[in-house]
């Protein structure tokens, strides 16, 4: 306002003070700061509007917690007044709203947070770079799992392929990284270190800026807010445990990532994917050498020197975790995707493990799949070659024993069977560890199996016979009972949004409709079975709001999710609690 | 018997005339050839054991019919004595029992009957020698709709990778070629045309047997019976017809195969892929432009060329059905699929239709999916792309119009939408329809999908609100249901079948327990919401006698199946009813 205008309250005294008292009114009324809309004609006041105001998360926070210990407002209303996703802007640095920025492209919020980096084509330049001292965003097509060093030494990662629970997405989320996925305008050009957004050329080194919330990449450096984790941050969380009774897990299997999640809350793990832990370089090796056996000999051997690395693996959680239940997953995915798949590649780790590239490249063909979704994975694997699951279970019992020892506190391992389509898989797989605990005399663990297959849900339970628990899977159970593939659908799922088909990404938010009903018939059948079977999910719905209140709303017994996503999962799951105690 | 020892009527008189008597006894009791073990102790006859005698299918059919015909059994007793299965012996040519053979290797059964070729590689040469006047064996990895040329020159097909329902398994069957797929031992050296197995080697022209009832591929020619359709098959056939209720359909869409179906008895056509359609040379070329074509004016423009050869597809169908039901799926599979694949290919391609080789790799690679089959097909490429279902749409209702002027006679089309998982997929796609239909004026039509998703078969009662018919696709459901590729599971499913796991290859015979659990909810839900809705299943299941019965007792309407598999179905749905209605 300028200057000559008188205030209201100078030219207008009676309504100024008639307004200020509806204002107090409204906002001890609605117990909550008021966005009010008014108009003054011939000198009488008219109150158009009134709803509650817009603000920051970080000053939603401030008042819902300042209501709340001023008494205004119970500690449970403060908790249903915070968006549990707006968390994410208290966890991660934001872009300073009043920054200037060049916006390049647009793809999906994989992973919230705000990053500042040059860019890089390849994950060993990223890794080379970081020890450099700089601050590197890893850019590819897609990532895979020969990528997790580049994205640990990465600020950020943006593909241009893969929807929101792609690759690059999920281990993003793990790792607290923030990640644009999917940005679908961009054209990499590998052998010429750049790539292209409509005319604008981005080259090796170049300098951008992503917001993994909005999904926006920037060209340049954007100024950036750094987040404060406050006490106001601690009273909430604390509200919210008292509150919920659904328990929080996460998903995580490095020490690094279990201590965060720790840190952040998480009451176990709710899935260690053992498979990630033989990416690194020095075991890789040995997993391929067991791969290219061509006997149960050959393998066994291969997979006897991996056995006490993947047991010092285990070892590590179970201290991190003192005594908190770990879901742990045996093996998984395909073997191809262990496996190099450019000819140049080929060439190098042939050599490295001492057969020919011929060789080599003759077994990748033949472990090739057409649909390796669909494919030779999972227990499917552990029928084909019991003697990894067996390896797996071994070091788990092993490490058990090493970690009562050292530390008197009795770890607690649910070893998990992954990608069951029949009761009769599980029976083999059970009887395989049962043999192998009963001869070590491991006791202080259960056996469960993931429900990731429609085939398992409907024929829950016959397979609870078998198992102690239930760790719903929705990430493969929405590709299945969809016949979607996560990988591919980035590519029509807008048209899908854009024609009011899906409102969400049921990636996102679990479909209740469909994958919600094959949940509610398996949790059924399964407790039909057995009364007490502990279920609970594992996908990357664990970490959705919605989601986690269609659990509550089951009376599963935890979600799990990644490490960062934690504290929303907390809030989530105290909201639930408390809004179905109202109903 | 030497000349030396005396017969039993001489030696022991009596115990012969009380054995002969309790043959016939026996005999007349069980109305059926006996194999009777006995012995003679003391003079005393003692019967052991008496079951039915083992005979060949045209010995069992022969005495099955006569057997009725003289009034011994009713002809519902005769039908129940014949296995649907064997008929395949009767129309098929099969390896005459007594020749000399040398076994190479084994697959699958994937499409029965007994050929002999010389081996080729490539399916433009299949046709050339074939026009050549030679007998081929076509022999790939795996066969994909470019090979459908190749496959029709070819005496039979061998596939060195693939399950019962591979492409070339399927096509085969339809085609009523033998076929062995998933011969896992065949390594192919396609640039020294030749393939070995074990240690031996077969080169391109050599000799070779196969027969697909039994999967078995022989070096060399072996020499073979031709069947002969007696008079005495088409009396069963019409006593199957007069006994069953269920109404049988073949999955065709070549004027052959579609007079094939019928000549065979089928009752109309429950699966016509309109994609096979467009693989012929001339029209690929056009269905590629619009691939290629950067937006929909481009696409509309290729998909007028398509017009006219697509309009006379169906007419031709058409006329051959004479009115019968025919069930015109519209376009399924993911576009890539149309592209080449191969650097050579796609520069003959890129070429032809006048576009770089660049341009056309950069198409190729932005729709490459990792998992195609859960992929940019079937109506989400309605959704993405409305103007290719018009396209088909129109050409069907002027199909009719024409065939109509014809004849006089009304063509009666049941339009299908493919890999629906949502009622408002369907919703949309029916608007586009039906707009279309009320434009041209066209009415003797209906409007009705797939239901191959596990989502599809949970949310039946919604999408019946769009649905005249529900087609069960039962590959897809089991695929999906399963989490589990027919193309991919021919590696591991027999360590399933050794280990006890799976009785059943599921792509052969109906998973009851999961795959018919979903139909079972999908029909009830169907029915609840529209009570007339029409029910058929069109998935490889359709030709299979115990997955006939099921759908039998469930009530659905049709089964329909490959062209040569029609009498199976029809003397399997007559036992079905048989022994209903005697339970």
């Amino acid at each position: 306002m300028g200057d000559d205008i008188p205030s209201m309250e100078e030219s207008l005294p009676a309504v100024f003070l008639e307004l200020s008292k509806t204002f107090e009114r409204l906002e001890n009324h609605y117990k909550d700061m008021q966005d009010i809309e008014f108009t003054v004609e011939r000198g009488q006041l008219w109150i158009l509007q009134t709803r509650s105001g817009k603000r920051t998360a970080k000053a939603a926070f401030k008042i819902a917690v300042d209501m709340a210990i001023a008494g205004q407002i119970s500690s449970d209303d403060a908790l249903l007044r915070i968006d549990p996703l707006s968390l994410d802007q208290l966890l991660h640095p934001t872009l300073d709203p009043n920054a200037k920025r060049d916006l390049l492209t647009m793809g999906l919020p994989a992973s919230p947070g705000a990053a500042i980096g040059e860019v890089v084509f390849d994950s060993d330049e990223a890794e080379e770079l970081k020890k450099a001292g700089k601050k590197v965003i890893l850019v590819r097509t897609e990532t895979s799992p020969e990528d997790i060093h580049g994205m640990h030494a990465a600020e950020a990662i943006i593909t241009s392929r893969g929807g929101m629970t792609s690759h690059a997405a999920v281990v993003a989320r793990g790792m607290g990284r923030p990640c644009v996925s999917g940005a679908g305008d961009i054209r990499i050009d590998y052998e010429s270190q750049k790539f292209v957004v409509m005319n604008r050329v981005v080259k090796r080194g170049d300098t951008l800026t992503i917001d993994g919330a909005t999904g926006q990449v920037f060209v340049g450096s954007v100024d950036m807010m750094q987040p404060e984790l406050s006490e106001d941050f601690s009273k909430i969380m604390a509200w919210a445990d008292t509150a919920r009774t659904l328990q929080i897990r996460a998903n995580a299997e490095t020490p690094l990532d279990v201590k965060t999640a720790k840190e952040f809350g998480a009451e176990g793990i709710g899935l260690c994917r053992t498979e990630h832990m033989f990416f690194e370089e020095s075991r890789l090796a040995h997993f391929r050498e067991m791969i290219l056996a061509s006997d149960k000999k050959g393998r066994e051997d291969a997979l006897a020197k991996i056995l006490p690395v993947q047991r010092e693996d285990f070892a590590a959680i179970f201290r991190i975790m003192e005594g908190r239940p770990c879901t742990i997953r045996l093996l998984d995915p395909p073997l191809h995707e262990f496996l190099p798949h450019t000819e140049e590649d080929i060439v190098l780790v042939a050599k490295s493990i001492g057969v020919t590239a011929k060789e080599l490249m003759l077994r990748a063909r033949e472990l090739a799949e057409t649909n390796p979704m669909l494919g030779h994975r999972g227990c499917r694997l552990g029928i084909s070659y019991p003697e990894i699951y067996e390896m797996q279970a071994r070091a788990i019992f092993e490490a058990q024993i090493i970690v009562e020892g050292e530390t008197g506190q009795k770890p607690n391992a649910e070893i998990m069977i992954p990608l069951v389509s029949s009761p009769e898989e599980l029976e083999i797989l059970c009887k395989v560890i049962k043999t192998l605990a009963d001869k070590i005399d491991a006791k202080n663990y259960s056996i469960g199996t993931m429900i990731e297959l429609p085939r398992a849900a409907l024929l829950a339970d016959e397979i609870a016979n078998h198992a102690e628990f239930f760790s719903f899977g929705t990430n493969d159970l929405t590709q299945t009972t969809y016949g979607l593939s996560r990988d591919d659908a980035g590519k029509f799922l807008p048209d899908y949004v854009r024609e009011g088909i899906i409102e969400k990404d049921p990636f996102v938010t679990l479909d209740k409709a469909g994958v919600g009903q094959l949940i509610n018939i398996a949790s059924s059948k399964g407790r039909k079975t057995r009364n007490d079977i502990k279920l609970g999910i594992c996908g990357e719905h664990g970490g959705d709001p919605s989601s986690i209140e269609f659990c509550h709303n089951l009376g599963l017994d935890y979600v799990s999710c990644s490490p960062y996503r934690v504290p929303i999962a907390r809030l989530a799951a105290a909201q639930a609690a408390i809004l179905s105690k109202r109903v």
